[in-house]
């Protein structure tokens, strides 16, 4: 049955008339940089575990699943530690429904969030799609957020919702636990601290896993999609006071997670030690980026992800092209001068620095 | 870590505050008649098709999955049939997902949805979770919906968009295409038909996927939840006008459905006549509920679906309380002296009936 009709004639809210659906390229490329990924496929006796898991669920698939997943919950909460329990975690198709749920639950027609961009771009979408109001902060030199100038902000604006990310992205700039202090005790709304790529930071570094004692507004989101090389299976989650779940139950659609999402997540957990072997690795092709743009010339900043946002670049749009010709992705965000690359495997860093090396004449 | 706070001591929206969650209680009983599942496990060999699908997209799971889900989606309209292409076919984690995303882009704040209840639940209960107006219209007798009962309430309220649910459930109402052809043309905004249950519909009838073509403001929803016996694995997709499905992508998550919830629904589209198999014995569980109930002085009505609602209840809470005294749920929806029951396997309804039988003293 072909179109009879284009989106411009259908009676689509008057805020989405004219908008681009969000979207990074999806391209059949050689080596691709581009969206994060981890880019080691989950070793095989892993993949086994899970199959096994998924087999058994099939038995029941005609059932609706678990509403509570507690199954899950508990293994969120056991990889977690800081003594969480399954009442302080919840989960969802990824972290971006998570943050749907919070800003449908706290946020909302009326209600506003205040955000530090350049920041995770999905975060003033998902407000966009909630009718939260996005009031954008500012950052101070290198990406960094001091207490002083994040306290400053919430003062100006008094949002109701403050998203902070730690590491940030697509900046790779950690966050210190002082300006997540500083923040909660500003507000009294919901602080909400994006922790996707939390296990690529500095060894024996705090989270804010550590804060959320006595402090039932802080939410500490995370994924399976990054540091677990779970992106494909969809699972975000966080951790909070119980409360914070009470909440999300009155906006969550029941039964959102299926019953394979669940088996297949927490028999990937119970191989935490395996599925997390790859990080370590990640690690240091992140620091041979680093080590290598800085020699060609570019301006890498310090990152506590499994990425790298470079400047200095002079014509990042011809870059990307020229990258793109010799089949490798990586991602141009916006931002003048600038370009973010994913650490890949030790052969997909080699190719993208040696293409680097020869794209680069100065 | 514990409980510091309750969920009236946080910031939640005003709208929201003292509401309870949704949910049908997740006991664990013997028959388990509550939730209108397919209670038949799918075939072996279709769980064994699913098992290598997800076992190859394990492979790549570290990998974001087809944030267009172009397989699922040419599955889906081949299974459909009616000339229908993927581009007439969008999904989600389930048909609240497809029915929230359609409130996000045409409902939503200074919007209203008319619905006809009692009808599905969810319905809304997603109206509330989107900023959307629910206006609720009434019925005919024995929950009918007449071309002139529908055209005189879309009139009177003006709605932006209108949802009906055929069959209805909980009342297993059949709904004709003339009602909506009428209420197509009496709106300018959009008509979403609810088709969860159609697999169970009086054979040759036609579906709303017939009124289609050339009716750009037309939604035809479905379920893989009921036919095909696929609660657990949460797939609820839709027929529309090409045009639909480019408005839900400015509100949809980028990647939304899983690599395995793709994989496993189009292993499970690959052998639709055996999981469609057990639909006939369904409807001839179905019909002999209805029979049964009508023996024993309760006054079922014509269902179109997978389950029955009965009225002439003396004690509704009672009789619920007394089935699941013998390890029985069906589902008591606060409808005065009614209940409604799902047609199980041979076994389970049998179980059921004789109890009936016993708990029925006249």
């Amino acid at each position: 049955m072909g179109r009879v009709s284009s989106l411009a004639d259908l009676p689509i809210r008057d805020d989405l008339r004219g908008l681009k659906p969000y979207g990074a390229p999806e391209l059949k490329v050689a080596v691709a940089l581009n969206v994060n990924e981890n880019t080691h496929p989950i070793p095989e006796n892993v993949a086994r575990s899970i199959i096994e898991a998924v087999a058994h669920e099939l038995l029941t698939v005609n059932r609706y699943p678990d509403r509570e997943f507690l199954a899950l919950r508990d293994s969120l909460a056991n990889y977690l530690g800081h003594g969480l329990t399954r009442d302080n975690v919840w989960a969802a198709n990824g972290s971006n429904e998570v943050l749907q749920q919070i800003l449908q639950a706290f946020g909302g027609p009326g209600r506003s969030v205040l955000g530090f961009p350049p920041t995770y771009s999905m975060h003033s979408i998902i407000a966009a799609g909630t009718g939260t109001e996005w009031l954008a902060g500012e950052r101070d030199a290198d990406y960094v957020i001091s207490p002083a100038t994040a306290v400053d902000w919430v003062k100006r604006t008094e949002p109701d919702l403050v998203f902070l990310c730690a590491p940030n992205n697509p900046t790779g700039t950690a966050l210190s636990l002082e300006t997540i202090e500083a923040v909660y005790d500003a507000t009294g709304g919901i602080v909400v601290v994006d922790e996707a790529y939390a296990e690529f930071g500095v060894e024996g570094e705090e989270t804010a896993l550590s804060l959320l004692p006595g402090r039932e507004r802080l939410i500490v989101t995370r994924t399976m999609s990054k540091a677990f090389a779970f992106a494909g299976a969809r699972l975000g989650y966080l951790a909070a006071d119980p409360a914070i779940s009470d909440a999300l139950r009155l906006v969550r659609l029941p039964y959102h997670l299926s019953s394979l999402t669940q088996a297949a997540a927490v028999a990937a957990l119970a191989h935490t030690p395996e599925m997390l072997a790859m990080v370590d690795d990640i690690k240091s092709q992140r620091d041979r980026i680093e080590v290598t743009l800085r020699e060609l010339g570019y301006t890498p900043y310090p990152s506590a992800s499994n990425f790298i946002l470079f400047g200095n670049v002079p014509d990042s749009h011809r870059l990307f092209e020229q990258l793109l010709e010799r089949d490798i992705i990586i991602r141009d965000l916006g931002i003048a001068h600038h370009l973010r690359v994913s650490a890949g495997t030790r052969a997909e860093t080699t190719t993208f620095l040696e293409a680097m090396r020869e794209l680069t004449a100065r």
